[in-house]
C-alpha cells in the first residue's frame, strides 16, 4: 500500500489550527481542533507514565465509551502537575469546544503538550476555540498538525486510500513528537481519522494491532511523556458495508501503515536527529528478548553517538545487547549494518568497517543483530544523539 | 573519616605503570601492574553484562579462591568478543606476570579496558611486563592509575588511614571510568588495597556492603561495560589483630568511604561532565522503589541536558520519576534542588526557579525528591549530558 506523507480530507471530519496566544509567540499556531459532523466511533491509547497530565485523565475516561465528536489540542502547556485546577481547566476547555461545535462536553477529548507544571489562560483558550470553530474546514488537517508542534521542525502527516467493503476509504493522520519519546502505549500526540464505518471494538483491536509496529516501536531518547495520546476515529461517511474478514484485516493493515509512517516521521524529526536507524533483532528465543535487546541498543547513548559520528562501533552495540540481560552466544551472534556484516562466528570483520562507516553517512540505514538462538524478532526505529539534541534540550524548557 | 584524593604506599604492595606500546600512543602508559609481596587475601566483583571480556572470565574464576598475588591491567584493548584466542591471551598475559613476579599463574588477575573486538600484541605485552616488574615500587600507585586511563582526563585515587586492631592501617585505591558507566556489580576498573589483615570472607562482606553506596550508586550514561572489575586486596602487613566487632565495622566503613570517593571521582570525570549531581529519593515505600526513581532521573537524557543547561526543569524530573513505574502521589511529592524547593503539595514554585537556576551554575549540587509515601530512600550520583559527551563519543572508537 502506498502511504503519502501529506494531509487529505476525510469525509465526516473538519480541522482547524489557530493562534490563540497560549505560547506567547505571535503568529504561531497553538490551538488545534478536530470536529466530526456527528458523534463518531473512537478508540485511544494513552501514556503509561505514572504521571498523567490532566487532559490525559479526562480524555482516557471519555474515550472509553467508544464515541467522540471533537478533539481539542494545544501546545505551550502540558497541563500536567496542575492538580484539581488542571482537571477543571481541561474540562472547561473541552466544554468551550462542545459549545462551539454543538455537542455534549463528554464527546470532546482535550489534549495538551508543552511545559509541565503550568496552566494556560482559559480566556485566551476560549477565544481561540471561537476562531477555530469559525475556521473549521475539511482541508485544514495541516493547520491542526502545525498547532500541536513543540520542538518539531515540521508537521507530520500520512494518508492512505483503499477500497473496503464496497467503498473508497481514506485514512489520514497527523502526529507531533520531537523529544521525550519512548512511548509504551502511544506517542506524544497522534490522531488518525477515517471515513470508514468501523465499530468501537474493532477500532480498539485495530489500534492494539497497529501499535507494536508503529508508535510502540520507536524511541528517540528513551524518555516517556506524561501526555502521550493516540486517537483513532471513524466517521462512517464512506458508506461502506460493515467491515469483516478480509476487509477488516485490510483496514487494520492500512491503519498500521499510516501509524508506522507517522511514527517514522516522528523519529526522523527527533530532537537533533540526523539519522534514522531501523534496528532489527532476529533469531531470539522470544519476541520479548528481541525487543529488550533492540531497545537497549536503540537507547544506548554510546551507540547513538556512534551513529552520529558514522562510527560502525561494534563494541558498543555488543555492550548494549549484553546489558539487556538476555542470554547471548558470542560465537553465533551476527551483526550487520546497512547489509554489511560487521561480525559473525565470534570474530569482528575489521576489513568491513570502512564500508560500514561510508554507509552510515547516509541519512537512513538498518542495523541487524541476529542472535541465532531462535525464531523471534523485533524492530525498533530510532535516531542518533547529536550536538543538536543537547543544544535543543539545554536551551528549551519543556 | 578524612579521605584524601591521592595515592599512598600500602605495606605489602608495589605498583608500576609503563608504556608497552599497546595503544600506539608513544609515551602513553598503557600497562599497569600491582604486585603483592606474598599471596594476599582478595575479593572481587565483576560486570553483570551478559557479554563479559576474556580477562573478566579469567579473573572472576581466580578471585573466587580468595587469594591473589598480582593484578595486571592494560588499556587500549578490552580483549572482549575475542573468543578462545582472547581467553588464551588473557591467560598468557597473566602467565608472563606470574613469571616476572615469581608466583603461580593462578595468583595473577588480568584486567583490560579499551576497544572491544580486538586483541593486543602479546610480545609487546610481555616486554611491557618486564619493564613493569623492573619498575615496581611502593610509591607508584599513580603510575598504575595512569596506565589504565582511557577517556579519563586524570587518574583517580583515594586514601584513608585509620587505627584498627592495634595497628595503623592504610586503605588506598584507584579507578578508571569516563564512559559506559552504569555498573550493576562494579565499575570499569577499580582496585583497593590495604595492609590490614582481613580474611577473604570478611573482604567479600566488606565489598558487598561498600558497593550499594559507591560503585553501584553512580551512573554516567546508563551503559554497562563488558569489563567492569573491582578488586579489594589485603596484605596483612599492618600486623593488626584479627578484625572483629567494632574494628571490622570501622574497616568496612573505611573501605566504603574510599570506594565512594573513587566512584564520585569517576562521575566527576565522566565523559563531558561539567556537573556532579547527587540525586536522593526519599519517602519511598521500599528501597527498590527509591532506587528505580533515582536511576530513571539520573539516566534521563532530558534531565541530564537540563542539568547542563542550568535549567531547573521540574517537568522533566517529574516525567522521569513517573516512568519508573512506581506509584506517585502528585499532591504530596516534594522536589528540591540545592536546598531550594521547586515543587510541593501539587504546585510548582515558579518564583523559586531563578534561584535554582543560579544554584545549578555551581559544579556540584543535590536534587532531592521526597515521595512522602514511606521511609525508604536511595542515592545516585550522576553527571550532566553535554556537547562534550557527544563529541568524545562521536569521535572516539571504544
Amino acid at each position: 500500500m502506498k502511504i503519502r506523507l501529506e494531509p487529505a480530507p476525510v469525509r465526516g471530519f473538519r480541522f482547524a489550527g489557530v493562534c490563540a496566544g497560549l505560547r506567547n509567540e505571535p503568529g504561531r499556531k497553538d490551538l488545534g481542533l478536530i470536529a466530526a459532523d456527528w458523534p463518531v466511533a473512537a478508540a485511544g491509547v494513552f501514556t503509561s507514565n505514572r504521571v498523567k497530565a490532566a487532559p490525559v485523565i479526562v480524555s482516557q475516561e471519555r474515550i472509553r465509551r467508544g464515541q467522540i465528536q471533537a478533539v481539542t489540542a494545544n501546545s505551550g502547556s502540558a497541563n500536567c502537575f496542575t492538580g484539581k485546577a488542571g482537571l477543571k481547566l481541561a474540562r472547561d476547555s473541552a466544554a468551550a469546544v462542545a459549545k462551539g461545535v454543538g455537542c455534549v462536553p463528554e464527546l470532546v477529548a482535550p489534549c495538551s503538550t508543552g511545559v509541565i507544571g503550568r496552566v494556560y489562560d482559559l480566556a485566551k483558550y476560549r477565544a481561540g476555540v471561537s476562531d477555530a470553530v469559525a475556521a473549521l474546514a475539511s482541508d485544514r488537517l495541516e493547520d491542526f498538525a502545525r498547532a500541536i508542534m513543540t520542538t518539531d521542525t515540521h508537521p507530520k502527516m500520512a494518508t492512505a486510500t483503499l477500497k473496503l467493503g464496497g467503498a473508497e476509504v481514506t485514512i489520514a493522520g497527523c502526529a507531533k513528537g520531537a523529544g521525550m519519546i519512548e512511548p509504551k502505549m502511544a506517542t506524544m500526540l497522534a490522531f488518525v481519522m477515517t471515513d470508514a464505518a468501523v465499530k468501537p471494538p474493532a477500532l480498539r483491536r485495530t489500534l492494539a494491532r497497529a501499535l507494536p509496529q508503529s508508535f510502540n516501536a520507536i524511541t528517540i531518547d528513551g524518555d516517556m511523556s506524561t501526555n502521550d495520546t493516540l486517537l483513532l476515529m471513524a466517521s462512517g461517511a464512506a458508506g461502506n458495508r460493515a467491515l469483516a474478514g478480509r476487509d477488516l484485516l485490510a483496514f487494520e493493515a492500512a491503519v498500521a501503515e499510516v501509524s508506522a509512517a507517522l511514527a517514522r516521521e516522528l523519529v526522523r524529526d527527533g530532537e537533533g536527529a540526523t539519522k534514522l536507524v531501523t534496528i532489527e533483532v532476529r533469531g531470539a528465543r522470544t519476541h520479548a528478548d528481541a525487543d529488550r535487546v533492540a531497545r537497549q541498543i536503540a537507547n544506548s547513548p554510546l551507540v547513538k553517538t556512534a551513529f552520529f559520528g558514522c562510527d560502525p562501533n561494534f563494541g558498543r552495540i555488543l555492550m548494549a545487547a549484553g546489558k539487556a540481560g538476555v542470554a547471548l552466544d558470542l560465537d553465533r551472534i551476527e551483526v550487520s549494518l546497512g547489509g554489511i556484516k560487521l561480525a559473525s562466528r565470534g570474530a569482528l570483520h575489521t576489513n568491513a568497517l570502512d564500508a560500514a562507516a561510508a554507509r552510515m553517512k547516509e541519512s537512513e540505514f538498518g542495523l541487524t543483530v541476529d542472535l541465532k538462538l531462535g525464531k523471534a524478532s523485533a524492530r525498533i526505529v530510532t535516531c542518533d544523539l547529536s550536538f543538536e539534541y543537547v543544544k535543543v534540550n539545554a536551551e528549551y524548557t519543556t
